[in-house]
């Protein structure tokens, strides 16, 4: 972001903005006796809305992708199904299927048309989806009042998650209050370029679609592009946006200042669903910002930045409370980027634990007062340009292991 | 390898080969009261040899590194020296001194000059090597038998491996009996494009330094690179060679049936070294052979194989006897490499349980008993071309995790 922009953090995740429903219920597609588990939520805009969405890169796509890739080409996009404890990825045709009826069931419910829904799906892959369970949700599922809905549907999207994710600020664009709200899950498979994560975000803004794209990417980019747990990208990555103009206003359709306050608003919504998400990583002990600055590019800033984020080595470390930062060193000699080892700095919670390349005279016990804490950063200066990256990751606890062994 | 050729294993490890003592002691470096703990390690050609040899890829690199590439242009190489406890990395220009110190120490030992002495450490980046500790291990270090010190050598370059890890065949070159053994030690940091590991070998093939270096490069690449841990790529990976032509014959100076058949003995050597630098991997519970065929380049099956080896989820789940074809199907789609999700077949240890990307309709259950075994085999096929890559790899298990969470 060029500069701080203002904007106030509000209560209410997908309602916050004007004209959203949000509803949940438990269809029974989690596994286990009990139909309690709550898996299935639903959003709706009440008005016509435009919509965009960042989905996962791997090539590997689940069919909800797919098909919610085809129903983004409407228009007038009304509503958001999405259900946990079964990915419908790796289904095949059948799975496609089984997406496609899973829109029409919305559409169905909710007296739109089917291409007028957008899907997603998170859980295990390659497991048929029973979509019959998520059809006999309809009629009761919208019969509460959705404009309370929102903490209840984050918590259906949930999978190992431990608590549901929101988030919502408000900011003026052209005289208009504006307010842009959402939930996500995410949990394991957490990494750059799109995590194991779905989202659905919701504003009253009046927006181009077009326009509404670019600042969704360019949100995502700063946001749940800049998260890694484990360093595996899923195959159902997802963030949805709706905008339904219900704020009033000017209709934004150019870049300019109100474009960049809308999307730095929105880039702080994500940032903060992002940061939920890393917290809540599987078995995560430990809350790590990795900096890398003074990198000869861009693209070297994020590699020395994933390389430390991503080693086993180095959040095995962190687990322990252990500093180690020869790990650190290690991790930014293979990364690929270009690298002066005797220019390297490594400073934990702002303590120089290397410089020129060699340890410091700080000392270490000193350092590790800063690694045993919940949350701390770690920043590697490199010296050799002016770039830099920043991640947020997590420590490799024996809990992660222990909860990605088996089913 | 073109063909299959001809070669016997035989005891003796470094010690295989005609003209070469090996010796070791327990100097010091390893920290903790117990001076028992073997810590250096010096292997010796009676007679001049040439020698090659592979260092890590990584750009921090450690002094013994930096040391041995200078000292590897003197064309009559006679010793290898070679610390445990301390890696000697990051250690700045009193690291490099110490290395040189290193070498001139087994020079004046030895009776030869310092520049004749290769050198690898292996242990604690950062921390200052106690060179003095080292220097003092002489003249005792040489004065037992070193015909048969093999073994000890190995152990004494141990960290946390568990068991001492040799390996020599013989092979007819020129109407004449050739010997090739070695040593080797890993453990953590072990990814392809050299592992944290140091591996000498020795052999009494008369072979021009250029050939050899062309020999060891190629062997390298069929086994120490084909293996990985935890994907962590460490700063003083090395592999030497010696090799002092007393098995006579006509000397080789080029590629032919001899150079082929020396190479595939090479190879057959270093592989047999990986293997066991895996099966002893920090924390290892099974050893996973993973195949990648079909793909459309070797430089697709290799990121395919790589991907599957390295991803924190699939190995999870392998310490948990969990097959979780979905997170190896994720790994395809993230590899970067040409993939048609419903071409994918994969199978384990011969099993198939995706066909057309989707589940294929073997029970789970046997499956399951696969992956269950302390040795597996998990193949991926792409049907998009004929390249293959195999990468030798393991499970990641929460005593890994313990193992790496401090000091």
């Amino acid at each position: 972001m060029a500069k701080k922009l203002e904007f106030e953090s509000v209560p209410g995740g997908v309602n916050a903005a004007v004209g959203y429903l949000a509803w949940s219920a438990a269809c029974g597609i989690k596994p286990g006796a009990d139909k309690s588990k709550q898996d299935l939520a639903l959003i709706f805009s009440e008005s016509p809305s435009v919509a965009a969405a960042v989905f996962t890169t791997n090539q590997v796509k689940a069919a909800p992708v797919r098909v919610s890739q085809a129903h983004l080409k409407t228009r007038n996009v009304r509503a958001v199904l999405l259900n946990s404890g079964n990915a419908n990825a790796c289904t095949g045709a059948p799975g496609l299927r089984a997406a496609e009826r899973m829109a029409a069931a919305a559409g169905a419910g909710l007296g739109v048309h089917a291409n007028q829904v957008l899907i997603g799906s998170t859980g295990r892959i390659g497991v048929s989806l029973p979509v019959e369970k998520i059809e006999a949700a309809f009629p009761d599922l919208t019969k509460a009042d959705g404009r309370s809905g929102s903490t209840a549907a984050a918590r259906a999207i949930m999978t190992s998650d431990t608590f549901p994710k929101e988030s919502a600020v408000r900011v003026r664009l052209g005289g208009k209050r504006v307010t842009i709200g959402g939930i996500a899950k995410g949990a394991g498979m957490i990494n750059p370029n799109m995590a194991t994560m779905l989202a659905v975000l919701t504003t009253d803004a009046r927006i181009e679609k077009a326009l509404l794209q670019r600042a969704l990417k360019q949100a995502a980019e700063h946001s749940f592009n800049c998260i890694t747990v484990d360093g595996d990208m899923s195959t159902n990555d997802t963030v949805f946006v709706l905008a339904n103009g219900r704020a009033g206003g000017p209709l934004l359709t150019a870049r300019g200042a109100d474009y960049e306050r809308f999307t730095a608003a929105l880039t702080e919504v994500c940032r903060h669903l992002a940061r939920q998400i890393v917290e809540d990583g599987e078995g995560v002990t430990k809350f790590v910002e990795v900096r890398v600055s003074g990198a000869a590019s861009a693209r070297d800033a994020r590699l020395a930045a994933e390389a430390i984020a991503n080693s086993t080595l180095v959040k095995c470390a962190w687990f322990g409370g252990d500093p180690n930062w020869g790990r650190i060193m290690d991790a930014l000699g293979y990364c690929g980027a270009k690298l002066h080892e005797d220019h390297v700095e490594i400073f934990y919670g702002g303590l120089c634990a290397v410089r020129q390349g060699v340890a410091s005279k700080v000392a270490p016990a000193r350092i590790q007062e800063v690694v045993r804490r919940k949350k701390f950063m770690v920043e590697a200066k490199l010296h050799l340009g002016t770039a830099e990256h920043v991640v947020f990751t997590t420590d490799l606890s024996t809990e992660y292991v222990k909860l990605n062994m088996g089913e």
